[in-house]
């Protein structure tokens, strides 16, 4: 049975976990604390980047020999298979922890396996507690593994009226600062940031995450499908972070070959599930499609759009590009239907994060 | 000086104005609490209904000799003039009322100085208590006050990405049915529901008040500038409700004259002033504009849009018509920016409360 003193542990390991979000690519994002034999705090510990030590590691060094006879709480099923580290769960035994608490059981049928054999160790085990709260904090590695795919996160920001610009094109600033620093945050959670050509041409953007301290800089990946969009001396092939354009098998391009990846067209643009495959191969697991409203449209077309954020504006236009075109949806039974998991206030505007219903 | 009596009594007063909303015009809601000389509540009213006794009538009525050296807590200045009704200062103080709390100051010049009648009576009067709370409360009538129009409410449902229909016109259901019958709620407060040509040829709306018990219909109006979207047994013509039918002067009409106001065209439509003018001229205080996105954005063009009140389903199309639409904005430097006042889930969808800044 969990006690109040184990929720509040795992809690604390689920704060622990996000601190890894965006650096622990192809890995999920773990967090651990470990207890004493009278329950009290000795080792924290998270999983930081991939090929360093999974949390389990960290706080269990952290605890030393205090961890003899402790509880080990662990936001996911602990690992069973020796990677670039050695397996959790033989650490956790050789620590003499006596009990492991974990949330979610691990889907990768690599590294499975971890809780049977704590248990053949006489550990006691406790799966499942706070596993909503852990499966959210670890939703992007989460899907990845069950969709073989990166996880997409579309975020926009509009009007209240759906609008990304006014008539005339200009569009600075729709959302607040508040909202602009808030998605650098989304940027340094993810391993990609994908734009269109449309953007690309319209803003020329940089892609790169500002004003957030340690953060990994994301892949910066521009759907360039005619490979006109992108010229030498774009910002975003600049040497802030890695870039990768993509374009179709048969455009030209004037820029280096290792910055391009080649992909098979689709009825319009490229095709998603082949651009999807390119990142997962590269090893990203998580994107934010920070837009334009075309390239939108071809993700959502393509049932590839795993959760929306939208930072709406009280403002209103009545006129100008609205923030999704074109995702194959002309009668209203085919609509989109998802459901809001959050709304916040960053600054003046809302920010809504949204996720598919299951299809 | 205030104290938490105080306070409870004249948040109970604001509650009570409330339920006058939508009945009253067009006269304010008011509430008002009477309690003895110890404290205790011995008296409650509201305006029901224009024409009916005030709120402090209602109270000192329930209060009997009980009021004699109590408090009335009032929403609004007490009346100071003989309408249909005596002026209540004067029967307050007939009613040995010892002190007087009020909200708000009455903006209207036939009816002010009812504080300083008490005051030369000897009544003890303190003005400003939960100003803000009896101003939301009333937003309707003062600003139809303070700008000598009806106060215009648009109201319109969207999906997330700003869609009012899909791209071959079918929109059931974008929101949700809880979503459609909080809009019943809103036209039971609104004197008049407000829509276009557009929306009546298409949908053949009733505009009735369904579901809500002891509720006042308003008065439908559908804006028909050419006289050709409201034929002989429409929906809206039926006897549930009175109907209006704005349309332009020289426009031709099969209906009966005393249904039909004809008013001057602007550039596209209607005339929006003459039409608020119209309707102001028959006691509407309040608006509920409905949409379609063409009459709503010839309000927002003439500056007479006075709060925003927005459902957002969590659905995304991708095509089809926006909920605004001509609003005579084409740069983002024009566009009209609102502060966002209130934000609530409807079921699965948000509403979204908003009004204009100043300009």
């Amino acid at each position: 049975m969990a006690e109040p003193s184990d929720i509040t542990a795992m809690r604390r390991a689920v704060a622990l976990a996000a601190r890894g979000l965006g650096a622990t690519s192809p890995n999920p994002v773990v967090g651990c604390v470990v207890t004493d034999a009278s329950g009290h705090v000795v080792g924290e510990g998270w999983h930081q980047r991939a090929g360093g030590p999974h949390a389990e590691i960290h706080a269990l060094r952290a605890a030393g020999v205090l961890a003899r006879g402790g509880t080990a709480y662990v936001t996911l099923e602990p690992c069973n298979h020796t990677g670039r580290t050695g397996p959790c769960a033989q650490a956790l035994i050789e620590a003499g922890i006596a009990r492991v608490v974990y949330a979610v059981g691990d889907p990768n049928p690599q590294a499975t396996g971890g809780a049977d054999t704590l248990r053949a160790a006489g550990v006691e085990v406790l799966q499942g507690l706070l596993e909503d709260e852990a499966e959210a904090g670890n939703l992007a590695w989460l899907t990845s593994v069950r969709r073989g795919r990166p996880f997409v996160r579309w975020k926009y920001a509009a009007t209240l009226d759906g609008r990304i610009a006014a008539a005339d094109g200009t569009s600075r600033w729709i959302s607040s600062a508040d909202s602009r620093a808030d998605v650098h945050r989304l940027r340094a959670e993810a391993d990609a940031v994908v734009v269109g050509s449309g953007t690309a041409r319209a803003d020329d953007p940089h892609l790169a995450v500002r004003g957030i301290e340690g953060a990994v800089q994301p892949l910066r990946v521009v759907v360039d499908t005619e490979g006109t969009a992108v010229k030498p001396g774009a910002r975003v092939l600049d040497d802030t972070a890695p870039t990768l354009i993509a374009l179709a098998e048969d455009a030209p391009s004037d820029l280096d070959d290792a910055l391009l990846v080649r992909l098979p067209r689709a009825d319009r643009g490229l095709s998603v599930p082949a651009l999807l495959d390119a990142l997962h191969t590269r090893g990203v697991r998580s994107v934010l499609l920070e837009g334009g409203p075309t390239l939108a449209g071809a993700f959502v077309a393509a049932g590839a759009v795993d959760q929306v954020v939208g930072y709406l504006a009280p403002v209103l236009l009545g006129a100008g590009p609205t923030a999704l075109r074109d995702a194959g949806i002309s009668t209203i039974t085919d609509a989109l239907r998802l459901d809001v998991t959050e709304t916040v206030r960053i600054g003046p505007d809302l920010r809504i994060t949204a996720t598919p219903k299951e299809r």
